[in-house]
């Protein structure tokens, strides 16, 4: 026996790289092509030594009011976490300990399997159709034989890395078929066009959406997540985040979460620019023959007909273009293209007009 | 059966109240009375929106780095993570997975058996003696018929909420007796009189030494801990940290942080400033009929043959002086004080003189 046998061993989730190059186009891990408002800025530079020395309060009350407050909810119906993978591994750690398994697709945010091992969960991945869908007809419980029996339920919506949206009523049959377990709405994406299900946490006591300040609110660098469901809810996963970590939102994060969420028309101001950019992309690669799904989110997956995309992910390297390529099964041909400013993306865009000559 | 049936059950960790009143005199959390090197203030007012919206270097270097290059240590020999809590939840998690069970002191560190209990640990809480020290024999492995056969060992080096400090030998005769487990020194306070562990680290392969920012370091508000030890435990470490949140410390920690490392002479100044001011207090509340263990720390773990401590507790509330008070066996009749400005202490000590006249 030595000590070595009783180290958890992992097979650890592989974040997308982060270079910092000079003049590089960053394009891959979905980060906001824009700055976050000013105010957000002024709150660091207001932060002094004083407050620093001082713990942050553990219940992260001004940034879970600000949250609650901008949705219309209680404060005891939100968490707020260390970027949604706080949340998300929080919420795995406290509602999937049944014995069937946790349900999730087989092509999505690929940190699930991750946390499911980590935590010996067991789960299953369904496939989802060959247009990256989702199948509604699988995740509606076993009771009645249809779908499958589950310890839960997991999925972003839109879909990572696929982009793909499904619709509230969709969500909605889920919840319903499913009322001994909890189901998670990622909504990490939500903003860029998506309808949230948060309306449905009112009537449904099994429902978490989370949703994250590192896309649309342009905060990446700050970590900032947070879970929406009923105060039942909220409680229990409260109650595990203080066995684990209970000072996890440092000063600066509050300050600054707090004056993103008020910054609202700037919030507003950025999606709709990045939305914009995303459509007029759209058009763009179809016209040079690529092929997607109509993403709804901040970044589109697509594929060629013609091209290897392993090698253009490459030749996009050489020029300081990052994209994301994911070295799995069905996926392999395909590129995640997250949607930076309009002139980032005309060079990408001209680059590929070159290419494909 | 219903979604409550799969939800992890604890009681959770309660950390020390955290009033924000003016003028108040907070020697309740063990913060540190002086702010931050003002670097670490500089260092906030410098970040801007561009560096806010990317994603934070997952793997931490430039903090890493900072701390190896403090310590003289290879960077793979460095942890950090979000608070010294943070670090020991993952290393609970990644090295705690056991039969036997993990040994730590009845009266230590609230948050051990917390962690033990969310992650379905075996645990086993060792009397300290009634001087409050450790019994060397009771963690000395079950091989030979000497101390216990256990998963693991942990304890803070000086002791929370006690004060009390062991020396190297203690601790290395600990380690060598056990060598198919990881021992723990949590050494929050060492840096306020102790010896650290941390040369041993490069004798046994089964030691990790953890140390924080929150207290000597003046940065509670900031969230920084770290571990260090031989490069195969950190890199366990980190599968197990990459497998649960890959992102944890945001860019003004990072920033903060490395400015903190860097500011040496101001924060052995400080430290310096904390010993003197404890070790008057300590001949003061002696005067007054205080007994304590002589604390290595920066706070005093303190009784009084002729005083209901609890009932001081209260009255010193109703002065905006807060101190701690645990309701637990053996230490119901104490308080623990911590070692606030000299202003500050001469307040609490006025106050005391009349209390008791």
């Amino acid at each position: 026996m030595s000590w070595e046998d009783k180290v958890r061993k992992v097979v650890p989730y592989t974040p997308g790289e982060q270079p910092d190059r000079k003049n590089m186009i960053k394009l891959n891990t979905n980060e906001c092509p824009y700055t976050p408002a000013p105010q957000v800025e002024r709150a660091l530079k207001e932060m002094g030594g004083e407050q620093l020395r001082l713990y942050p309060d553990p219940s992260c009350a001004v940034l879970v009011d600000a949250l609650a407050d901008y949705y219309g909810l209680k404060s005891s119906e939100v968490f707020v976490g260390v970027g949604s993978d706080d949340v998300l591994a929080m919420i795995f750690m406290t509602f999937f300990n049944g014995k069937e398994p946790v349900l999730f697709p087989d092509i999505t945010y690929s940190f699930y399997d991750v946390w499911a091992e980590l935590l010996k969960i067991p789960y299953e991945q369904i496939p989802l159709d060959d247009d990256f869908h989702m199948v509604k007809e699988d995740y509606l419980g076993g009771k009645d034989g249809k779908g499958r029996r589950n310890g839960g339920i997991i999925f972003p919506n839109p879909n990572a890395p696929t982009g793909v949206l499904v619709d509230l009523s969709f969500i909605e049959d889920i919840v319903r078929a499913n009322p001994d377990v909890i189901v998670v709405a990622d909504e990490a994406y939500i903003d860029f066009g998506g309808e949230s299900a948060l309306p449905l946490i009112h009537k449904y006591d099994n429902l978490l959406v989370v949703q994250t300040f590192s896309k649309s609110r342009a905060m990446a660098g700050m970590r900032i997540g947070y879970a929406m469901g009923n105060e039942k809810l909220i409680k229990y996963l409260n109650d595990v985040k203080f066995s684990f970590n209970s000072y996890t939102m440092n000063r600066p994060a509050l300050a600054a979460g707090v004056e993103a969420v008020r910054a609202d028309d700037y919030f507003k101001e950025i999606v709709k620019k990045i939305v914009t950019t995303r459509e007029r992309v759209k058009a763009e690669l179809k016209k040079l023959g690529f092929e997607f799904q109509d993403s709804m989110s901040n970044f589109i997956f697509a594929t060629h007909p013609k091209l290897d995309m392993t090698k253009l992910f490459e030749e996009l390297r050489k020029e300081d273009i990052y994209v994301r390529h994911f070295n799995s099964d069905r996926i392999r041909n395909y590129l995640r293209i997250t949607i930076g400013t309009d002139e980032e993306m005309d060079i990408l865009l001209e680059f590929l007009k070159d290419y494909i000559k």
